[in-house]
């Protein structure tokens, strides 16, 4: 049931289109949608959309991914149909070049990375700033543990045939997750005159013992490309990517 | 006493004169010396020296540090002799551009960071690959506890006048050193064909607290220049540099 609506734009060459922008984009879903549903995510603490934009050589993309069917048809339809992005906080119009959907089942996702990899590298990248609170701290630099734990929360809440939630998983994280390689750097995500402290960058595990455990952290992982990780998912934070390389996986 | 002897070399273009020839120069330094004092480093646990080599924009240039008076006289002397550098495991000669020996107190340093300054903020580069062995494993991210447990044992190994280790010292530091921001990699060193992971960039934390705990903590930090850190630091890896910005501070 996951699926993303990629939208590249085209704006103002003089203006950024970087993940500063994400609440007003965040506003401009909030006015494309129902109001009556816009409320109700407003009011509910389930996370079933996520988004975030990037802006590279490639040009300006927007990425909304939403983790179940109500989602999907009351967020991605109306954003489908839209015929141009309005910033009106700065005045500006985004054309939107291209839309594309993609759209994956839970079983789909099951089938392909938990029944079938075992690959024991996990290499993520973080496309927009990410960061997690722990005990009303941000923290600045991720762990596996809190990486996976905050996957395994928004996967567990969405998906209707498989929990994975389990205290041995979280432990073996801790023992059997390793750290090979990274490339990051801290960032200040501004929302509402605050700079919350978040890093961008790559990350690289191998993940130690039977190739399932890998597989399941890679499922997560694949999940984590629909609902984001951390906090503030909503607004453009946690963006998160899964570097398909397995090549890589050996140098570093 | 600590003492930095800087040689600006120039190579073959064509050639790397990076943070991968370290072990390379270890060899030139111990060619140098005199054979008995090098046996005698070899053999001893403590570390008196440290040497680390970097290639950017403003050229080559050749860090050895040393860090009591016998170290100084039986290894930087000699050095600053040197008519040019033989890398004889690539047939390569470097040319001695320009020599700087710069030279500090221990009290100096005390005077200098411990008694009078009071900025909160610690923001430090590792300049070469840099890494920490822990339990037989090497740690590729560094804990403020681990670089300052490292600077302690270096700097109470050496300073006559005052010991820093506490064992309340290390609580405090894991307490209360806030990691504000960060610019890091991961990166292997290369030794006898064997590759170290490593990292390399920049961290910049804030001590919480009264500022004389920052003191004791940036007093360490500039010991650190000279001693290095981490593992390896006399064949080229843990070269330290501490960011003297205190406008930078607040930001990031």
């Amino acid at each position: 049931m996951p699926a993303t609506l990629k939208l590249k734009l085209r704006g103002d060459a003089k203006q950024k289109h970087g993940f500063e922008i994400g609440s007003l984009l965040q506003g401009v879903m909030m006015g494309a949608i129902d109001g009556e549903y816009a409320d109700q995510l407003h009011e509910s603490n389930l996370h079933s959309y996520s988004q975030y934009i990037t802006e590279g050589a490639e040009g300006i993309e927007w990425t909304i991914s939403v983790l179940d069917q109500e989602a999907k048809e009351k967020i991605l339809q109306p954003l489908s149909e839209l015929e141009h992005i309005a910033l009106r906080h700065r005045n500006e119009k985004l054309d939107i070049l291209e839309r594309n959907i993609i759209e994956e089942d839970y079983r789909d996702l099951i089938e392909k990375y938990y029944m079938v990899d075992g690959d024991p590298y996990i290499h993520l990248r973080f496309v927009s700033p990410t960061s997690f609170k722990v005990q009303g701290e941000y923290s600045l630099y991720p762990t596996a543990r809190l990486i996976f734990r905050n996957l395994i929360n928004r996967y567990d809440e969405f998906s209707k045939d498989s929990k994975i939630y389990d205290r041995d998983l979280l432990d073996y994280i801790d023992g059997n997750v390793i750290l090979t390689g990274y490339n990051m750097r801290s960032i200040r995500f501004p929302l509402e005159g605050v700079n919350i402290p978040a890093f961008m960058g790559s990350i690289r595990y191998k993940v130690r013992g039977p190739r399932q455990m890998a597989n399941i952290l890679r499922l997560l992982a694949y999940f984590g490309e629909y609902s984001g990780v951390g906090i503030k998912t909503g607004i453009g934070m946690g963006g998160m990517k899964v570097i398909k390389s397995r090549d890589g996986g050996g140098r570093r």
